[in-house]
């Protein structure tokens, strides 16, 4: 059963409120104070596709669908459905040729970033994309002083594996800072981490 | 507003259907017949990710969400959402570093498979993904006959081309045979298409 395309009718549905926001902020007109990394990450995503520098996407969030209306007339109407838990990081693409992937959370904590950010299936999946040679990362924003860092998968693991033999549950900043990639915040684009992988 | 996590809890949703089928064609107690083309596919990517082989997954249906509920000591129930078209196509994924990108389709016309299965979002995309060295395709899938062939998005994009230009709105299975790789149907895996892309 397909249910991408519930009628053959193709839906437009409205867009989303973080789309709205980016529109407004390019028209000047919206500051960027309260961004979300999200928000961050899709407007610096479009600016690599729109000048042909990388492909990379945000996945859409996994939702387990329970019942469909479909009205006449109109679109089908999703009535009851699920948030799953992502089996995979959110952002992927294609960089010159290479696979690019990478999660990218945030954390309140002035001092450390909790690994609870982060799940199993994740780690799994990083590892699975690291065998495979591709290039794999997190990209970590601190909030409170929106410093921004790029911490490659291998790193992760380290202090994934550090907590899984009951070591700390979180990354010291101190550790992000050592091991990872500071990426300043600009304009266009907001968070050029391409810049970075450039320089692994 | 990050809608991944609701309350941070964890939802671990019931198995979709489809994965269930797949357990009990692994139990042999399930013909394969009637197992769509989707379904094939998954089972070919599981079968790649546990033998180390690729790393390739189906992106989750793009759904824009209206409404959620949080009922207490439950997990967030989507209440009102709608479905949105797809800005990319389906699969992708790392195999031996490189970037590899497709979409799926099945027809029941014996004949030939009309260019409506795509649109132009994701025509785009796959011009995008190339413009970066990508691997890009699609699989095709005549369901009458079980004929399934993958075909590169380079001559993909020039049916659709014909098509713009006034001319006819399929690719004949003549031509499908010509440009395309036919992939005979295995057990494990169902459908092979990475011995297809060490050929390109």
């Amino acid at each position: 059963m397909n249910l991408n395309y519930p009628n053959g009718k193709k839906y437009k549905p409205k867009e989303p409120v973080t789309d709205i926001k980016v529109k407004n902020k390019k028209n000047g007109s919206y500051s960027n104070r309260g961004m979300t990394l999200e928000e961050d990450l899709n407007e610096t995503n479009e600016f690599y596709r729109e000048r042909k520098i990388a492909v990379i996407h945000k996945k859409p969030t996994p939702v387990q669908i329970v019942q469909v209306d479909y009205p006449n007339r109109s679109a089908a109407v999703i009535k009851e459905a699920y948030f799953k838990l992502a089996s995979t990081t959110d952002y992927n693409g294609v960089y010159k040729g290479k696979y690019i992937d990478f999660e990218a959370k945030e954390t309140q904590n002035p001092t450390s970033f909790p690994l609870k950010n982060f799940h199993q299936h994740q780690v799994q999946h990083m590892e699975e994309v690291m065998d495979q040679g591709g290039i794999c990362f997190v990209i970590l924003r601190f909030t409170r002083f929106e410093h921004v860092y790029l911490l490659e998968a291998k790193h992760l693991l380290v202090y994934w594996e550090r907590m899984m033999n009951g070591g700390r549950k979180s990354i010291t900043k101190e550790e992000i800072e050592l091991k990872g990639h500071h990426i300043p915040l600009g304009f266009q684009p907001r968070i050029d981490y391409i810049k970075i992988i450039d320089t692994l």
